[in-house]
């Protein structure tokens, strides 16, 4: 290695230098508070001691960057879930998109209920009818044309109350707590109950976790040559399920590595959170409760979307942190006056 | 953001500073030549060639970091596969292991066959034979149990030819080439037939690919507590085959993104490379021949462990890269004498 190369190069070396001081006045900034949009209550502080334990050098906790793992569920905990989950809304949609090739769905349940508007009877059949749904809709194309109709459908489709793009009802808190933990070299997993092909599309741009880095639901997927070039066709049956104990088998499965942190708002999320707690080392749990019903929505116990019960329970014996939007987020939405 | 920060920081400056200049440095040395242990041959230049159109701004073949993704299979393209998949010699080493616990194996084949030495007969049951001894040998015990295994094994066992661990039967030019792909920001995968619960325990020290980025096959795990504690027990039952058709699919699942860059060495992985290759822009397709009987093995038509016939006929055809292990090698493992 010849030192005088440096000599050579002065551009790149000017640049490098700009960046190292970028760097630092970035730090210097972050450190001023990472967190605005969290109110100096106890789960921020929680966040903070944590991350500051994980990552000091020296520390007893001090955890190696390349097992920072930080999971996050994504309904009700990165995004909004009401009136239901958004992706349940898009399958309604692509049902109306679809329905002038489909002229068999107007006699047919759940379809004909959900044409006719009377979602209450299309999802009366539970589970089946849902699984239905989905099927019509995440099926009978290829990867490639899904991604389209997902990226189409998020760039026009707005949410019924408040009339936003559906990437706008995003949580800021949370946007920037996704933000410190890589600024603190945590690599930042969605393990979501959701549709893995679903969520893939727009991930990276809202929330700057690329496609990889995204675990979730899916169907099968076959391979096939088609006028001599590959594709790989959506087919209509489940291929897993990531949910429940489907969670901590989803995070072996594609990360191979327990996570040290972990983020959710349901029961759904529960063994995700056992599963991470139970390593040894620093860990963080911590559930986002939805207790603001002007803001948000307000809703626990209740059977339905986001339910929220056992964990709850489990989350107050364990001493995770439970995170009560109503009092301890600032900002909910990006998009809120200030 | 306050400017005269930099100035209560000196020391964090200069250790900024230093690094720019290590990264300065340690580049100016890479550009020199960052694949000593290949020949100056057609497929060395073909990769450099590669690497520099994608990577280079204002490049019409120019790919954003985010997009380079490069796929590498395992056995036989970044460590050997004779005289049998090492993943198999591991499974004949865990029946002789566990002989003592089951009996019954005395008097049943594949395993009385296989505990007497007789390999031929043991495998002449072919894929179902194979199956049994797989499931026998990787299931029945927790994720983190098994994690230990592999480590114990591999700690322990040679190779039957070399004599070495067999984590030292990875080939060096290969490993040159992962790191010279990461030193221009691509992210390196394994996508690999073998099991990924076999290959994650090793994948990070040896290659630098952390458990995240590797694909593979997998068995079947359920999530239990077991006094009060959660663990994933791995089930009998295969959940999913990550060879020839399943390769492109497992990309699909687990990355989520069309890799640029694909290597292989058998037929097991042409719809992988097929997969890369009908993306649009840069693109790179490399399969790995094995012609030096000498320091390595020469093989590829005749039917077995790394077969390889139609993804050579298409490598020809459509002009993909085939490295000649005897030509284009200066050297095929780290432990060779130079």
């Amino acid at each position: 290695m010849r030192t005088d190369r440096i000599y050579t190069m002065p551009i790149r070396a000017i640049w490098l230098v700009l960046c190292a001081l970028t760097i630092l006045l970035t730090s210097a900034h972050a450190q001023s508070d990472p967190l605005p949009s969290w109110n100096d209550t106890a789960p921020k502080r929680a966040i903070v001691t944590f991350v500051d334990r994980a990552t000091k050098a020296g520390s007893p906790d001090f955890v190696p960057p390349a097992e920072r793992i930080a999971v996050f569920d994504n309904d009700g905990t990165l995004w909004a879930e009401q009136p239901l989950y958004f992706q349940v809304l898009f399958a309604m949609d692509r049902v109306r998109a679809l329905a002038p090739q489909h002229p068999e769905w107007k006699e047919r349940e759940p379809f004909a209920s959900l044409l006719k508007g009377d979602m209450k009877t299309a999802l009366a059949g539970g589970e089946h009818a849902l699984l239905e749904i989905v099927a019509a809709t995440h099926s009978g194309m290829t990867t490639e044309e899904f991604d389209r109709v997902v990226k189409e459908w998020l760039a026009t489709a707005k949410h019924p109350k408040s009339g936003k793009p559906y990437t706008d009802m995003v949580y800021q808190p949370m946007l920037e707590l996704l933000a410190f933990l890589r600024a603190s070299e945590f690599k930042t997993f969605i393990v979501s109950g959701g549709g893995v092909e679903f969520m893939r599309p727009w991930t990276e741009r809202i929330y700057g976790i690329p496609p990889e880095q995204v675990v979730g639901s899916s169907g099968k997927l076959k391979f096939e040559m088609r006028d001599g070039r590959p594709v790989l066709a959506k087919l209509p049956g489940v291929d897993f399920v990531d949910d429940k104990e489907g969670k901590p088998v989803g995070i072996q499965k594609f990360i191979g590595r327990r996570p040290i942190a972990a983020f959710g708002n349901s029961d759904g999320d529960l063994q995700m959170l056992q599963w991470t707690a139970a390593g040894s080392g620093a860990r963080f749990c911590l559930l986002v409760h939805h207790t603001d019903a002007g803001r948000e929505w307000a809703y626990d116990r209740q059977f339905g979307v986001g339910h929220l019960d056992q964990a709850l329970d489990e989350a107050k014996a364990r001493g995770w942190t439970v995170v009560s939007m109503r009092d301890d987020w600032r900002r909910v939405f990006p998009f809120e006056k200030q």
